[in-house]
């Protein structure tokens, strides 16, 4: 269909192509427009009813957002501006430079105005800044009836009404109510009776981590956000959510690779910025990798007369990265999700320690066939390695699986404690170990 | 708050106790729950109204829902799963042995055995097996006041209203209406005027990543699934969702860890399940870790005559790894969020080509900083440890980039080919260069 609709706008048909677009989810319209010829795509815009381009403007890239601001009258900005839910207006603000900024605020009012500086001040992924100000607040003395014909006056612009909001004079939460109570009860009934009062809500100024926990805990789609006064100043809605938890695992996973976390899409980010995000780490590590080097150049006289050990060296650092990081990878999932917390400690290191015990003789038993069997290594070479590989393992088990919780009591991010930064302090305690038996075994 | 019904709890206060529990959110009580003694709580579980005690039920651990079902009556267990949604009766029996899956099947009446079992034998991870029955159902022919009415009746054993399905007299989908759209029209309105029929459906053997991303994609709340005949047979929440995207993630970090994907909570896993998951990847990963031992082997003659050079190994391969799986981790998340596709192969070879050159540029120039002026070590050594750092950094950068993509290409997860995997392949290349380049600047 889209191909259909992308020929008529190229031959010109634009009412046709409108007549067709309107039917179709804004999500789809988007995409469809970030594959047309700009000229066209803002003859088409133009035309499009205002409430469906504002929302189509809410999922199209930046980029192209940043192209219809620049290219619109002021009157069309304004159209838009009041058509689109607050949360959608910050989040595309966020990302602009100053002068298309500056042009959207000169076309809001004085209190759109004022709304949107102080939603621009809340700080980077507290709950101020990705809330919406538009939802439905009632009165605990309103009927259903009341209730309901109140949203049907004022709903139009909301950005949801699957839940309500009951405050008082001074704007206090006093409780909430989904519409499917209101709906499925009488009309005569007062909201005081039926509204929930255990409400769970959030401060302008909590974390977005913490706000994804709770949507997750109580399975909630929307969660009022409160001032200190606990006035309600606005919602987050699920939507919002299921970005955010993509988002911080992805932060996540970057941190756990040794990399500066970003939101920025990779394609979308330019050479330096991405080599910016690597080298801290990459450095810090490179030269904590040197300590690992003077242990080898400590042995150098053992290594001079058995230089078949070098050989097993790789293996060594290889298997016991990976063991480190099986456990720390566990672990800091576990913390994130809530489902490992510090005071599991001793559980942890108790796991660990039989895990790493029963993969260690596993891979000691597979390694040692391998290397006296097959490969005819001398039997106390083999025996280094093997009991080298034994120790690492399950020191390496034990190190994982404690540094991220360590990290988490310290108040420092579990993640950074991940696979590089275990490898590098795992490699030298493997080598320590290797070499010390070696002197012991081989008798050098 | 709750210490205080614990308190009431154990003086045997149960009337007291109940009556400020039912105050409380479900899951909540469901927290609480966990924490009494079980003779207690099984009093307490019993004198709750039936609906309340219902819900806590589809939110408690899945022993507790086992001890309850083994201690309490025939005629409990009937109220119980007549007041569960299905999709959790589903999600709980799947984790219950057989004789606890017999004793509520034996209590059910024969629709909802019949039901039970098809849900049960849905593919895992499919639609069919997450999704619920209970969602409301309209006709198009239907005034929005009558649509309204049937809601009243029937909704309230619904999973959700929010979202309301138009079928025709054969289940065959035909539009979708929000309660929303439904409260803000005027009564006359007829449905089949104001419903969307653009509607974005899955399959019931549609898979649930399938899912999360159109969730993800559409901000929807909830979703219909269809059978081969387009017949509406149940639809899927987001509160599932939100719990899928958080298994796929963790599933997504355990394989990046080289481990055997498991949805088991680490701390109720037990140590053999634990080790297994972990011990098929460390065995793969340490033969493989062979061939670069021996690439050492070959070059003993090398290592023999100047042995400092094996001191720089565990600086190389760590630095090799580290580059590699920064460049994996980015590729293959951004795969997942489908951000970055097969066909963007040459545009993410060219950007990790130049950010390779610059990351390599720089540490290789800290570290010939560090290893020439600083340790003073002889140049041509100095020169063979910083070239084949430069060089490394650079292939590492297009092995990591490159294979998440390669693999996607061959149907295979991309996240396969992640740090460990991407370590072992280029620290096999690291020593290859170091070797190769010490052979040619000493002249050995």
């Amino acid at each position: 269909m889209s191909e259909m609709i992308l020929e008529l706008i190229n031959q010109g048909k634009y009412n046709e192509a409108k007549k067709e677009i309107v039917t179709m989810n804004v999500v789809d319209i988007a995409q469809l427009f970030e594959e047309i010829n700009r000229q066209k795509l803002l003859v088409m815009f133009r035309i499009l009813p205002k409430e469906i381009a504002a929302d189509v403007f809410s999922y199209i890239s930046y980029e192209l957002q940043r192209y219809i601001i620049e290219s619109i009258t002021d009157k069309e900005i304004q159209n838009i501006i009041n058509e689109l839910y607050l949360d959608d207006t910050i989040d595309f603000l966020e990302e602009m430079p100053s002068n298309v900024v500056k042009k959207v605020l000169k076309n809001t009012d004085e209190t759109t105005r004022k709304l949107i500086n102080q939603f621009l001040n809340y700080p980077e992924e507290s709950a101020g800044s990705i809330m919406t100000i538009e939802y439905v607040d009632l009165k605990k003395e309103m009927s259903v009836k009341q209730a309901l014909e109140h949203i049907k006056e004022t709903g139009v612009d909301k950005e949801t009404i699957d839940t309500c909001y009951v405050i008082d004079s001074m704007r206090i939460l006093e409780g909430v109510i989904s519409i499917r109570k209101l709906v499925l009860s009488e009309e005569s009934t007062i909201i005081k009776d039926i509204m929930e009062t255990d409400v769970v809500y959030v401060h302008t100024h909590d974390d977005q981590e913490k706000i994804a926990s709770l949507f997750k805990k109580y399975d909630f789609t929307s969660m009022p956000v409160v001032d200190n006064e606990r006035r309600l100043v606005g919602i987050v809605t699920i939507d919002d959510v299921v970005d955010i938890i993509e988002q911080e695992n992805t932060e996540d996973m970057q941190k756990m690779a040794a990399m500066h976390p970003s939101e920025e899409e990779y394609l979308k980010t330019n050479v330096f910025r991405l080599a910016r995000h690597r080298i801290t780490w990459l450095l810090i590590l490179m030269i904590s990798a040197t300590f690992t080097g003077n242990i080898i150049r400590k042995f150098n006289d053992v290594l001079q007369s058995v230089v078949i050990l070098a050989s097993y060296i790789p293996m060594l650092m290889d298997t016991a990265g990976n063991s480190g990081s099986q456990s720390s990878t566990l672990v800091i999932r576990g913390l994130a999700l809530g489902e490992i917390s510090i005071k599991d400690a001793f559980k942890v290191l108790w796991k660990e320690i039989q895990v790493g015990f029963l993969v260690a003789a596993v891979l000691s038993m597979v390694n040692f066939t391998r290397v006296y069997f097959f490969e005819k290594t001398d039997l106390m070479i083999s025996l280094t390695v093997c009991s080298t590989l034994f120790f690492t393992i399950i020191l390496a088990k034990i190190v994982g699986g404690m540094l991220p919780i360590i990290a988490k009591r310290m108040k420092i991010d579990p993640a950074i404690m991940a696979s590089p930064l275990i490898t590098t302090i795992v490699d030298a305690v493997a080598l320590t170990i290797y070499f010390s038996t070696a002197t012991m075994l081989l008798g050098i």
